[in-house]
């Protein structure tokens, strides 16, 4: 980590933070040079407070020379993680796709899904049960209900399950769902990474809609350091030019640089509207994503939640040949 | 609520749309005029979710006429809330200056740092226990021993406390507490709002760096919904430009038109560096908020967190003097 | 366009401001329902200024049912418009690359590029000659003698050249350049655009990086209503968390769904980095972009302006078929 | 300079950038520590074009330890610049108002507003002639009209004028004219700022509504290294979370701490409504601006321009004092 320290030079605060730094357990060096001085500490500075750093009063800027998510980070891991949920893989190569209702409504409405995304492709179903809603007078979820008929989706076509988990609370009911959520409004949630990162199953992170490349990687590196090495990004888009949600598509490129873990792109959320599932869909895969979270629905019209912007399984099973394509002609480089 | 229909019309669907909304319990009329059909929707449209009736397919747009937080709005409440914790009233034409240090770190800073600025103005003391930090690997917090040292100092100096909270299974540990805060990471943590809202203590809601006024709002309808009257909102900086936390002035005058809670603002974390804390609070208090919250220590360049953005006792009690002389000017109108 | 009235209504002012609608030669209905008033306002309101109507004390809020830019929209003309220039078409359902360096450098430099981007795919060479540089100490571009090599570029190759103006003084120089380009910077250079607008040569106009699509439509509106009809729109990325240029994926099928005007993307402006055009390019051709503008250059580590973001000729022809191929496969449906 | 090389090192690459760099009389030297190779350049490397460095492909990223903008920059002129329009001084510890109507409408208008500002305590008036508007069917200004309906309310009342220009073209129409504005829109219009830096009258720039204090500040750094030293600075809003124009308070504090140059503040645009001009001025004041841009309209509801935003001349007037009494406070630090 390097330091740039204000001039004029305070001489007697900077020996007063070297020795902190010293008793901390790191060395440093003065570069002296046209007029600046710098500060370089030496070591695995990841866990070395930059608060503190800027509170001694001498230092006028910091740059990290390393990136301070070290499990995350592709450099130290350069080989691509593959996450395995239900006997499939997601990373490495291949296109995975998961697909489901936004919300669990009903046996039926969920297995009538659940058959038909199977068939047009889906390697995993998804489904919400507890469901983060922004106004308290929405329909908030099915609940633990959601869980069982997922479960009993899973059952019935063999499709590993995805589901949306709010509180560290609800954890013991999630013991047969085989990828746990966590909403991009929850990503600084650390409470719940941190109970996440004490268990094994994988966990599928939304990037917040003001999240910066960084912040995700260190939510990331909260499960990470806990003990959990399944983990899954997901970009879902961010807040710009007033819009709520809109898809970062530089960040697939990015991330699969910066880092070593999947990455998804959700282009639901992205969209907002089910027109634009299809553009934005091709347009993660072509950029190199790892697969895509899509919300299918039979009935768009009736769905209790986000309808506007579910696909039609006739149209995900269409759509998913095309996004195949692409993936193959991108990946061919 | 107003919704604008597509051109061209599909009667059927329309048709559809108003059967379930008749169903759900709602009238509506058809305007027509000018090549545009428009459907009113009557009554109180709150709960009406907005995703069915862009699923619809025949709802190009939605406008409010209402606010969604019916109980957060000042339309249907003019009257000012004044919130009161530990015989210390927030809102109402005050100015509540609540101060301390970020993080508790033992007694002997706690104490020192209550009694000083007990003696510059503050009406509360504010000090983490539970730190919400970007990186595992800073410092969290004392947790539980942290909350037990603030009560302590409550004894001593007679100032009520304020600690922040991260998760539902933490409330049992604010029995003592005067205030609860939700931190801005945890605006939209349903889970935990939901939790809050079932008990009666005041809680000091923060806003999201990205969360819209609308979003705010909700969230503090879901406190107040659930029967929790006692609510506090608090502008801290949002994304902007690239900058961590950039205060949003514009919000303190026009939440305080929106709603009737009390709004404070947090120059510490707009500010980011302890010189830019008295202009900053200053132009909050300038635009009329109704208290501030300001991270004060005794020796900012060893605070285990936040140092460089902390200022002094003796820097607080003479800033204290010039806000408090401010808020006089302005509220004089 | 519809106006939600203040509650409760001030009936005089209301009066005055009809009055002063219908003077202007607008129509206007009350709408009274459910506790709100309404006012729609008949006719073409595209001209009718939003600013005297907030400030007429009674309005709430507006809400525009036609769009403000009624040239550009494709509302009033479904067709896709397809904009000639030097016998290559830009819209209407191909590809067209638009590639060249930065910054025209020298004869040789120039010649080099534009064979072999000829030789790769491009229907256009692009170039810069006046360059807008964020700092008055960056290389400025050679100006006039810039526009010179690439005309003289285009008579050794055959491509038609495009080539960015800043001001409108600089017009008579641009007489045999194929198309003008606006730079972000300069969308709302509302002189030159009025300029641009009286004058048939094609215009390629670039979206600022803050604003919103119906800010760049309106920009768009000045040069069609001023009576060019030969506009280009070009996506290059928005400011966004920090990000000085994050491609906006979604305004790609957005744009083509508002407007009839060919919309493009340059995806090294949105890149910054040489790494990230080849991902980038390829999610703009699956989002739906009629074209791309891609910095290419023989030999961009010594270029004079933008090296960091240049591709070779070698890695530009060997994209420019991987593009082709996903613009055939989205095109089909 | 310092740029952190990328690693593993490729010795070539950075020889021959070492070789370029020489070849342009910059020094460098490699620090090499703890894994991590650094290049320091030494000298003045305002003018080095960062684009050149990165596309070296061996820098990862850079840090820049000087300003680029070596004139505006308070580092090298710690006193502060006043600058000086008819008599009137703006910047060095006073509060300078400038008031008047969004545009010139007619010489009774201009004259009523004229002198009730003056008698408010008003310092200049301000009026539009040439107006940016977003929409080419919005009213465009009375022009050069304007302007001498202003130089002639400026003989009567005794008032400095100030007016926005939009375009080099109209410099010798600005004759009479005590301060030229460039708008937020053309704060990047650099054919233009040369323009006003080839000439000595004062300029107003207004920050772009997506610029960083890093761009506005090489903005000026244009004025100033073209030869013009009256500048003056306005923060004006910025994007922010789908807000159209949000004050940024922290601009007015950092960037009196960045340069020498005077800070106004446009509270009108900042608000978009008139209720919010005062809460906004108020805290720009608070924050240490050294003036305001206010406008001011004797008939909001009837203006031709921005009415919405307008104050009343009483209003202004007993605002102006509370303004004055809150710089005052400020001040005394």
């Amino acid at each position: 980590m390097l330091l740039i320290l204000k001039t004029p030079l305070d001489e007697e605060r900077l020996a007063r933070l070297r020795r902190r730094l010293a008793e901390a357990g790191f060395d440093s060096e003065i570069i002296d040079s046209g007029g600046f001085s710098l500060l370089l500490i030496q070591g695995d500075t990841a866990g070395l407070d930059t608060d503190m750093l800027l509170a001694s009063g001498v230092v006028a800027d910091i740059k990290r020379l390393d990136a301070p998510y070290k499990l995350a980070s592709r450099q130290y891991h350069p080989a691509d993680t593959v996450v395995k949920a239900g006997g499939v893989s997601i990373g490495g190569g291949g296109l995975c796709l998961i697909a489901g209702p936004c919300t669990v409504e009903n046996e039926q409405q969920l297995i009538t899904i659940a058959s038909s995304v199977k068939a047009g492709g889906a390697g995993l179903l998804r489904g919400g049960a507890f469901k983060p809603r922004t106004s308290p007078y929405s329909f908030q979820g099915l609940g633990e209900e959601g869980l069982k008929l997922l479960v009993h989706a899973k059952e019935i076509t063999g499709l590993p399950v995805v589901s949306e988990i709010m509180d560290s609370s609800q954890l013991p009911l999630f013991s047969d769902i085989d990828i746990i959520q966590v909403g991009a409004r929850n990503m600084q949630n650390f409470s719940l990474l941190k109970a996440l990162g004490r268990q094994e199953k994988p966990v599928l992170l939304k990037r917040g809609p003001g999240a910066t490349y960084e912040e995700l990687l260190l939510s990331a590196e909260y499960l990470l350091s806990w003990g959990n090495a399944n983990v899954i990004l997901c970009e879902r888009g961010v807040r710009s030019l007033g819009r709520r949600n809109s898809l970062d598509i530089a960040a697939i490129p990015l991330l699969r640089a910066l880092t070593h873990l999947p990455v998804l792109a959700d282009p639901s959320h992205g969209a907002g509207s089910s027109d634009l599932v299809f553009p934005l869909a091709a347009a993660a895969v072509a950029a190199g994503a790892d697969g895509l979270l899509v919300e299918v629905h039979n009935a768009p019209e009736t769905a209790l939640c986000d309808g506007q912007q579910a696909v039609t399984p006739e149209v995900f099973k269409e759509a998913a040949a095309k996004w195949q394509a692409i993936h193959d002609l991108v990946s061919e480089r």
